[in-house]
């Protein structure tokens, strides 16, 4: 169960959205492991993708054909990944694209497929075809929830966030991943959509923003995925003013957007797998924000520290460790101060005069922690989301393909 | 139990070398948990110590001391590491080493300090330099063995290699180390020494060479230890000829240093917390070591590869994923070959055209298991060694304070 989230809430429809989803039989029977999304004509998009060398075919897809066109539909699987999977996989992910185009009467290019699941073997491409046409005739604006389970695959629950903003527009997303995740650039599989109007250079860069301040700021076991992807659609159907240049509309979007972004990626963090509790690792006080982005990975990822945390030990001892192997060479550690929340562990390289065991071990215990590191450096910062490493962890990924 | 090493070895004297071993209570009644080496009088040492910025007290005073003086003892104790102890730390170490200089009436500086076990707790002098006297007593030639158990702390058996060298010396070593393993200059407590007469500046590269292909290139978790340390004693007391400037024997004398060093490091892999596989991660082709140290660690310390390697599940998808992130920009995926031992797995970015399941599965139900990548950018290479990742190192490490 997810920690601090026990369900997926209402998702509002968003105008200019349509959405169904199948149970193909792609891995198991009677699941919901195909969406298909029809965004209205005139939508704007915007993607980013992994970073991971040995991406995904549906990436490389998805990116050429968003270059291409003006994206109508994303297809997304769950079950197989088809990454590591040569030329073959390729053909396959053009295959999906090529059925939904055929039904839609529209380009092959107007169509972006994702998928997600086991890496290297091949998309049993069949069973997704046979099933466009059911999806084609079952579109709805009120099809989200589903869509939000159609696109799982180690979660344990369905993640998704409907933001009605100030500014008289809307943003709903749905959202999936447990492992594998340390997004770079983007997340294992987001969908956006709001009915605002953004032009396109601004909601790539809006896109951007919001990304590098929250899928890019969390970690489960410190994995890219080769098939990370996180897209938005402006289909400019709702009533608010259009937002066509940059000003006070504009960075209200980008703010929006963030906000969004960052509770569906806390939203992974919070099922991330074998996931007992939720951390934030909030480092403050770095000469750059580089440095504390890396200090607070290399604290999020470290096994170690993830362990103690699973324990509720407070063997803090482990996240001094973890600053002092983070590759600042001319780390002061005299500088150093570490916080569990509001109370102060350590400070001059040693532990704090009045430190006290049990209130260290009460609060270790909590389901949600904010680790506080200060590096006296300077006055940039970043926060990192990240779980702690339980048996259960282990289990899911020993037993994931059995 | 240990991956294919079943138990301590024995461990032949070395002319010039003296160990004592003690139980002093230190954190558990009745164990040994304090030892004592002594060199003799002319005996040349090196080191290497941690790059943790967090580095212990005794690796500052260790450190500290090398430079002042020729060493004659080395003290360690297990049970706490004296890290993250701020001034009274290093107070602490000063203490340990001026009860040894007080008994063999020496110089503070020629007594080195070593420490391992928790981290952030305060040390208990009181009890060390109580047992000093003993230690200083009990001072045999013999004393390998005991003393390869003194220095443990999660190790499930005791480590140590001995070997007469072609050139007619001898190298007799222990360490310790079974987490927050991923030295970075040295590891988690090596103890090595010869009887061959070496200039200190030779030995003094000989270390870092040997160092840097072995201890180096391990890694269980990731985490480098706040404590990290490999210390060498070439006691010149043995009949080899002396070695005192570059050439032959100086080459064949790193070639047994290494050796010897890789056997050790190998050693802590097979004992890694946890561990039930041993694992060699070898990557040729690459453009520069770097980037082959570089891909190995990333593939080596991959949870979902290491998790994959304890359900003995050919999910080698995951290897790639791993290459993929490991930071090369332009890596051509469509040159990366992937092999489990001989068995040519993945190619052309996909899976071979016989690829057989069974196959895969069986190799990866092995005890030792060696994956071959080849980057085909160009001849260099580098191999590391790892462990896989069970249910048992979440149990050690939740529990190890407990």
């Amino acid at each position: 169960m997810a920690v601090g989230y026990e369900t997926l809430p209402p998702l509002a429809p968003v105008a200019g959205v349509r959405v169904a989803t199948a149970c193909a039989g792609i891995k198991q029977p009677e699941r919901r492991d195909l969406v298909l999304f029809e965004l209205a004509e005139g939508s704007r998009v915007a993607a980013v993708f992994t970073q991971n060398r040995f991406r995904a075919a549906p990436v490389s897809i998805a990116e050429a054909h968003l270059r291409q066109h003006t994206p109508r539909y994303w297809l997304i699987n769950t079950g197989y990944a088809n990454a590591g999977t040569g030329v073959q996989g390729l053909a396959d992910a053009q295959a999906c694209c090529q059925a939904v185009a055929a039904q839609a009467d529209c380009p092959l290019e107007q169509v972006l497929p994702f998928s997600t699941g086991v890496i290297a073997e091949p998309l049993p491409v069949d069973r997704i075809t046979a099933a466009v046409p059911d999806l084609m005739r079952t579109l709805t604006s009120t099809g989200w929830e589903d869509a939000a389970h159609g696109i799982m695959t180690t979660d344990t629950v369905a993640k998704g966030v409907t933001r009605d903003c100030e500014a008289g527009y809307r943003v709903t997303g749905i959202v999936k991943g447990a492992g594998m995740i340390r997004p770079n650039m983007a997340t294992m599989l987001a969908f956006l959509t709001t009915d605002a109007e953004v032009a396109p250079e601004l909601l790539d860069e809006a896109l951007r923003t919001a990304v590098g301040l929250s899928f890019n700021r969390i970690t489960v076991d410190g994995d890219t995925s080769t098939n990370d992807a996180c897209v938005v659609a402006a289909t400019g159907a709702g009533s608010a003013p259009a937002i066509t240049t940059q000003g006070a509309a504009y960075d209200a979007f980008i703010a929006d957007l963030t906000a969004v972004c960052i509770e569906l990626a806390q939203l992974l963090v919070r099922d991330g797998e074998g996931a007992t509790r939720f951390v934030a690792v909030d480092v403050t006080g770095a000469a750059e924000t580089a440095e504390a982005e890396r200090v607070a990975f290399t604290v999020a990822e470290s096994p170690l520290v993830k362990t103690a945390l699973f324990a509720g030990d407070p063997n803090w001892g482990r996240i001094l460790a973890a600053v002092g192997r983070a590759g600042i060479d001319d780390l002061d550690v005299n500088r150093v101060t570490l916080s569990l929340g509001d109370m102060r562990l350590a400070e001059n390289g040693g532990r704090v005069a009045d430190y006290r065991e049990e209130t260290a071990a009460a609060l270790m215990n909590r389901d949600e922690i904010v680790i506080r590191i200060d590096l006296g450096r300077g006055d940039q910062a970043a926060t990192v989301w990240t779980c702690d490493f339980s048996y259960d962890y282990v289990r899911i990924n020993a037993e994931y393909r059995s």
